[in-house]
Order: structure tokens, then sequence, then C-alpha cells
């Protein structure tokens, strides 16, 4: 056997957020990673376009083999940053089920990736060895279809990370959350479980995916015209109750947007998609077809402006339009920090004259995450001696950490740790090792990384008010001003409409320069001081102030 | 009589967002306005404070008379423009409930306004005379004392304008919604009812405050620490409720921040916050008190960095700090956009050791405005012939019509109009007339107005990429570059990390300024396109491009 017992567990990301799931399990130099994925900016991550778990120090250590990644399920913030994996660690192999693995192949085509990766598909339920790990794979019911957590094996027992999982009893596919295999986790001993946190926050339990059936069918039975339908691309499930949903009504199914059409047709080939060739129509077919006889499936749900509802919502899509008599539903609910832009898009709809549907209204949208009572069962199912509670923000992971306390786990047994820190599992229990770097890995256009904090706390101020920049030439030997300063400045005030206050600035700057010719090095800084000072005085804004003074 | 008959509303705010309300009332050259409040501004209105109403139509309209401003209570979202109003109204009249007016003072005095301000006060039930128009007056329940709506006469029958209300039957102050005023409206016949339409998309009625009472009985029986209450300083009956509470547990009560402190100051004056001074300690000598005997009252309860909360948050308040131990109330809900700073407060408290109690956790939040069957209600009350829903986003405004339409209101009668359209009742009924400019005008700093759409447009672009700016000194006779080009940028990429880029940047610049020598007027457009070109294929990023071009 190994000569270092210890079995580690290094999250990398989803503590202390929504997003960006990635833990490393590892033993004497041999690991693998369950998920990579990615999270989206905060309204103050100012031009991110995403972020990825900051996996820099794993890059870096030549004393571990890595022998794969096993994914949960097909959702961004699982397999969102594979790409970025794939480039670090060149030629790690994937291991998913079939759903999952359809929509990476679809991602790493995208990214022009798709030939170099090595794809293991399995079916949930199975037993999968990746390297000298034995992962034991149990369905999960979810918001997409195929979703897994996994019992992995250690000398200790077994630890059981749940993925994102809810206990659904009547789920749209048919396949229910594996209790059997859950129990039996619990007789061999389960020392660990790793369990979604979401919904901490929420009473009782998540209701069903079926009850979206009851909303669906009343809100087509109540429209007169055409139904537009927008949720993720990735909720395949949703889709397919749309689909029925069209079924009873005789009405045509087009499904619009790129990522969408693409996750639809993987889905179908994989059969977890069931629809017929005839109900399918192309946005061309849809738009000759009598408004009551077609269904369109749309991007959009969290207020993107990039995708169709956001074009829709501002009339620049260039095929579609939304006209009085639509039935907009969003099948969907804002994720924090999109209530803005969500309900800014409702509101631009309905002015176009739609009606608009939205889960306050109607149950056209459920929850994919267990709420209390589904932890307690999860608890009780699995009978851990050890809880880390994962996916959520600090206040979800801090209430499942509650709520196991009240449920019996010892209190010094529930491990609360931040992402990068390493948790050791031994003989004896279950310790707190060394922390790597556990933050936020920014990418923004084709950078990944080299917009840092300091970037962004510069856009802040940039984004509350703009610049001012000034320019001058003075004569290198009486250090005189030659000309007028010049003037650049965006985002502080409409400068055109002040031309009273420019010759101020203008003024301001000419009598520093002339009054400061002796002081060469300093210059600079004391017409950035000076125009500072005036501009707050006169308009108690600080934009940033820069100067150039060219000595010709 | 007056020769013209017709009666005009203009709604001048309020619809189509929450905030800024105001509206104003006309009739043959005389006119009041009900409310002038201001809005917080949306995640995207990059550093503004506040926005007010779009009235400068009416300053430059020399054909009314106004003869004063009706509140109908003391939120922001009701009174916060109430200092503009005045400086564009020198001596206009303001007519308001005891409390209403007692903020009122607190807000003017902070502006210096108060000496010149004209306050009128009245008791809700009165009837008060402005100018030529009769006002009933009307109590109504909300989340803070003393909230008024207006019967309005008008030749053609009454207007109803409700203010923010609920019908709260257990209310914290005890007096309840005057449903015999509402039902005597009826009875004299009321031609137009402007109604609340916040919660239009919420089912039910909404929970009357006294819920609240259980809730922080609850919490403060199982907090062993200091409590925090985070709450709106102007939500007077909250902090009764939490010194109840407080009293009911042997605490004392510390209030802390500066709003929170006059307006309870006012509320106890004028007998609207009912504590004894003993119960009032301040912060030295609550902080000498045992833990379990005190309560503090603080502000920030929408993650505002520069409130109390805010501030404890982050480790940065002067006096106080939070520890473990600690049980932090959210006594308050996320205003839309607000969430991701609400619960990254959440997180950042609990990351310091507190247990935080918010309102999906306990029910220690209700809402202030009325759920879908108390709309019914007061439509049911007041038997309108015409509905203009009011005070709400498009969503909301759109199903508050909706709802009134099912309930029995004739579809021609519920009037959907835009800020600044002019609604004109006569015997005949209600027609919509002219329109006025309704929109935003932005205070940044001691701006107001001068920041437009182009200049947060800049910030945007700004906020997303920053911006790279070149000076160049280039020979007036040879038209060749003299020197390096200097480079000035922010926001883009920490380009002292990208020696590099930078090079290729100066090389770029000096190659494009070299060759276009003879084309003096149009090199800085090449300068700038070419360094643009050159941004985007290296980092697929469009930062704001600026070029200087001395001649010397």
């Amino acid at each position: 056997m190994t000569k270092n017992p210890k079995f580690k567990i290094t999250p990398i990301g989803g503590l202390g957020e929504i997003g960006k799931n990635m833990t490393l399990f590892e033993r004497n130099g041999e690991g693998f990673l369950i998920d990579c994925g990615i999270m989206f900016p905060a309204n103050d991550m100012h031009g991110v376009d995403y972020i990825i778990p900051d996996y820099r120090w794993l890059e870096e250590r030549d004393d571990i083999r890595l022998h794969g990644v096993a994914f949960t399920h097909g959702h961004e913030d699982h397999i969102g940053a594979a790409q970025h994996v794939i480039k670090s660690f060149p030629g790690i192999p994937l291991f998913a089920t079939p759903l999952t693995a359809g929509l990476l192949q679809v991602k790493l085509k995208n990214a022009r990736l798709l030939k170099s990766a090595k794809i293991h598909t399995f079916n949930g339920g199975d037993t999968i060895q990746i390297g000298p790990f034995t992962l034991h794979s149990f369905h999960v019911c979810h918001s997409i279809p195929d979703c897994v957590g996994y019992g992995i094996e250690t000398p200790y027992g077994m630890i059981v990370h749940t993925g994102d999982y809810k206990f659904d009893n009547t789920p749209v596919h048919g396949r229910k959350t594996d209790y059997a295999r859950l129990a039996g986790f619990a007789q061999r001993g389960v020392v660990l479980l790793m369990a979604d946190s979401t919904n901490a926050d929420k009473s009782g339990w998540t209701q069903s995916e079926a009850v979206i059936d009851g909303a669906l069918d009343k809100v087509f039975r109540g429209a007169k015209g055409r139904i537009m339908v927008a949720t993720f691309a990735s909720l395949v499930s949703r889709v397919q109750q749309v689909v029925n949903a069209a079924r009873n009504h005789k009405r045509k199914v087009c499904i619009t947007g790129y990522t969408m059409s693409e996750y639809a047709k993987i889905a179908r080939k994989l059969g977890y998609l069931d629809v017929d060739d005839d109900m399918l129509v192309s946005v061309g077919q849809a738009l000759a077809l009598p408004p009551h006889k077609v269904v369109f499936m749309v991007t959009g749900s969290q207020g993107e402006p990039s995708a169709v509802l956001g074009k829709l919502a501002a009339g620049r899509h260039r095929q579609l339009d939304v006209r009085k008599g639509d039935t907009i539903i969003l099948s969907s609910h804002p994720i924090p920090g999109n209530e803005e832009m969500v309900y800014r898009t409702i509101n631009r709809l309905i002015e176009r004259g739609a009606d608009v549907i939205y889960d306050s209204i109607e149950a056209v949208h459920v929850s994919g995450h267990a709420c209390q009572e589904e932890m307690r069962l999860m608890l009780n199912l699995t009978q851990p001696r050890h809880l880390m509670p994962v996916h959520g923000e600090v206040r979800h992971l801090h209430l499942h950490a509650k709520l196991a306390a009240d449920n019996g786990v010892a209190a010094e047994n529930i491990i609360r740790v931040e992402n990068g820190a390493t948790v050791e599992l031994n003989a004896r229990g279950v310790t707190v090792g060394e922390r790597q770097p556990g933050g936020y890995v920014f990418v923004d256009g084709s950078g990944v990384g080299d917009v840092g904090r300091a970037v962004i706390r510069d856009r802040e101020i940039l984004a509350q008010d703009g610049f001012v920049l000034v320019s001058v030439n003075v004569d290198h030997r009486s250090g005189k001003l030659i000309g007028e300063p010049r003037i650049v400045s965006r985002g502080f005030v409409y400068l055109k409409d002040a031309e009273d206050f420019l010759d101020q600035i203008r003024d301001n700057i000419t009598e520093v320069v002339n009054r400061s010719r002796r002081l060469n090095g300093k210059r600079k800084n004391l017409v950035e001081e000076s125009l500072g000072k005036l501009i707050y005085n006169e308009t108690k804004r600080r934009p940033m102030i820069f100067s150039i003074v060219n000595e010709v």
C-alpha cells in the first residue's frame, strides 16, 4: 500500500460562492478532480467575462499525478472551465455520464479542443476507476438529466459527494435520486459527506419539476398568440416539458439560439430529449405559421442583453420581434445580482405588448436544489461522521452547518473551510491542513488572469466619475507654457456644455505650470493636485486625473 | 367658475419605476403636486448618487400657479426631492402629517433650507385646502406611521390617490387603513383611482406588521450575545417593534447612525416612537453593558457600504465591531438590484462570526404594500370608474391593470400611461393628452442634471475595458516623431506587467506617425484606428482609445 496514508481533499472553488465548482482529491501523489466550472461575474467585476477557479498552484505541483476529472452534471458552473483545465493539464481524461459528455463535446468543439480530449462515458450507478481511485456514481435529480454524485472509497470509509441534487419523486425523466445507493453507503460507513448547500435558507421541500407541467398547461391554454419560453440552454428537461406542452396544445416548437440548438441536438441524439422531427421548425417556418401554432424556445432568461430574449426586449433581433398578443414565459429564477436586468427585460417586453409570465405569477420554474428537509434526508440516509457543506455562499454553508448540528452531527465534525484549504482524512478523523490560494481568476476577452484586482478597482473609479487628462507643452529652457493646455475627458461631465468650466481648468493649469517652472520633476504632481482640487470644489466629484508635461 | 373645465393629471415620476414619485394636478392655471421623491440608481447608472423626477418643463411653464405639495408619507421615494422642488419653486407650501413633516424638517435642515420652507401640518383624516383644491386625506397603513392617501374633489367626481398602502388589520401603531372614508368616497362617486401597484405580482394578502413581533421575540429569546437590527432609518414603526422586543427581553437600545438617530429623535418628540429615556443608551454605554443586555439599531440593510452595517461587515466602523456570538437581524428585503450587495454583506458578517437572520429565515420583515387581494379590496371599496395604476415597474402596472379588468373595471377605463403624459378629466370621462419629457434627472455630487445618458454610456465603456491614451510629439516641419510615444492607461490590463505589449504599442504608433506624416489632419484618427486594431487583435478587448498629437 502507500507510505503516506493521508487522504486529502482540497475544494478549489464552490465554497463561498455559487459557481466555479472544483475539488481535488489526492493520496500519495495520485489525484483526481470532481468538476471544473465557471462563475459569472458580480456587477462590480467590471468587464469580466467569467471567472474560473484559481488552480495555478496545482499546475505548479510536480509531486502529484492527476488521473482525471469526474463530472457530476452538465451545467456551466460544473463543466464550464473544462477547456482551461484541458489546456493546463494536457491529456487529462474526462469522466462523465452520456448527456454531460455530450454537452462537454459541444463546449470543447467550440474551443477547438475536441480532438485532443479523452472523454470516458459511464452511466449513473456505474462504478468507475480513475487511476487508483474507485468512485461509485449514483443518480441524483436536479434540473438537467443524467446528474450523478459520487461515493469515493478511502481507507477510512466512504466520501459521499452529492453534486447538485434534490429529492424529486416525480422527475421529468422518471429516474429518482438513488435512495438505495445512498443508504448502502451508510451501511459501509460514510466518513465524510460533501453536500449541496444552495437552498439552506429555504425551509421544507423543493417542489417537483412536475408542478411546472401544470403551470405550462395553464399558460398554454390561455395563450391566444405566439408563445416564447426562455430558459437556460442546458435545462434539457425544461425543454422537454415545453415540448410536451406544445404537443398537447398542437403547437410546433422552434428552438432558437446557437447554444440551445446545439444542446437540444445532442440531447435528442442521446435520447434525453424526446421530440419528433415534424414538431421542430426553423425560425423561417415558425414565422409562416399562425401565431397560435408555435412555441419559440429562447435563451436570455437571466436578462443577458446579448441573448435572444434581451435582443427581443431591445428590438434588436434579426429575425424575431415581440408583438401584442405574444405570451412570454420566463422558466427560470434570477441568479442573485441579475434581478435588475431580468426585471428590466420583462418591463421592456411588456412595453412591446407581450404578456410576460414569470415564477412569481405561475409555477413555471422550480429550484433544482434541495431545501432544508431534503438536506436532513440526505444526512439521515448517508449518516456521515463528518459533513463539509459545499456549493453555496457563506450564508448557505453556515446554515447547512447549523442544520447538520441540529440533526445530530457533532459540532467538531462539521468542516467549514474556505476555497483552497486542504482537509486531511486519516484513521483518527479529519484535520484541516495547509491553505492554497483559493481566489478568482478573471477571464476577460482572450486574457486569463491578466486582469486583477487593481485593474478592476481602476475600472470602478472610472465608472464612478470618469477621468480628466491634461497635456501641456512647456519650453524646456524657460519652463513656460507653450500654447493652450489640451484636455481629454470622458465619463466626468459633458464638457462641451461646460465652456466656462473648461476655461477655469485651462486657467488653473496655465497658472500652476508657469508658477512652478523651477520644480521640473514635481510639476506633473502639482498640476494633477491643483486640478483635482479645482474639480472637487466645483463638482464634488473625484475623476481620475492625469497630466502629461512635454518639455519641448 | 373656470373657463377651462378640464382637470389635468400629469404623473411626473413613479410610473415604470419604484421611486421618484411625483404627480401634478391642475385646472385652469392652478395646480398642486402630490409627493416629490427620489429614486436610487440602477447598477449601470455609474456614479449617480440619486435620481429626481424630470420636472424641468414645469419650471418653464408660466401659465400655472403651484399652490403646494401634499405628501403621502415620509419615505425617501416620496419626500426625497423636496429640497430640489423648494429650490425650483421658492416659497411653495408643503402639506404633511406630523411625522412626515418632522422627517421633512430633518431633511430640509440638513440642506439648510428649513428657514425658508413653509410646512403646514395636518392630521390624517383632515380635509385640507391647497389653493382652490380640496383634498380629503385618509389614513392608510404602510411601513411607517402617519401615512395618508387623498380624495381630491373635481367637478367630475373624486380622484382617489392611495399613496403607498396595505390593509393591515393589526398595525403597530393601532390605526387601520380608513375603510369608512374609502367607502364614503365611493358613495360620492370616484371618477379615478390612482393606486399603488408595487406587489401586483404577489397573490393573496400582505402579512401584518404584527407577525414581526413574534419573529423578533423568537430571535431575541434565542440570542445569547449582542443583537444588532438593521433596517431603514425611516421605518419608525420597525424601530418601535425592536424597542418593544428589547423591553420584553430586558435589553437597552442603542440607535446608531446620524439619520436613524435624527429620525428617532423627531419620532419620539412627536409621539410616534414610545421609548423611555432610560432604555436608550449611547454607543459608549452600550459597549460597557454585558452582551445580552443590549440591542443596536443600525442602518445599511440594503448592503450600502457606507452605512453602519456595511462598515461592520468590512471591519471599518470606528466604534463597533462584529464578534462571535452576535446576532444580526436584517429587518428588510433587498430592493431589486441590491440583492448582490445585501448577500455579500450577510456573508461577510457571518465570516466575522455573527449569526445573521434575514427574511427568508424568520419573518423579521414584511412588505408595506398591498398584494393582489388588497388591490381587489381597494377597487371594491372605492368602485372607481377609471383606474390609473401607479407606483410600480411596468410589470406591476401591467398586472394591476389586468387585475382591475378581471375585477370589472372596463378595459377602456384603465389608464396606462408613461411618466410625463397628461391625463385629462372632463364630463365625458378621461382622455390622454400631450406628453412632457418624463425621464430621469441624475444627481451626481453637486451637479443636478449635468450628467446625462452620454456621460453614463462613457462610464460604462470605461468600466468594461478602461482606456488607452497615447501622446506623441512630432516635428512640425518633417512630420517625424520626436522622442518616444507616451502611454497612459487605466482599467485595461496591468501594463507594467506587459512590457512586450507596451513595446508593440510604441512600435505601432511610431510606424503610423512616421508613415502618415503628410496627412496632418488625419494623423490623430490613423493613430487611434491602428492602435484600436492592434489592441483588439491582441486582447479581444475594446478600451477607449485617445491620441494627442503635439506638433512642435
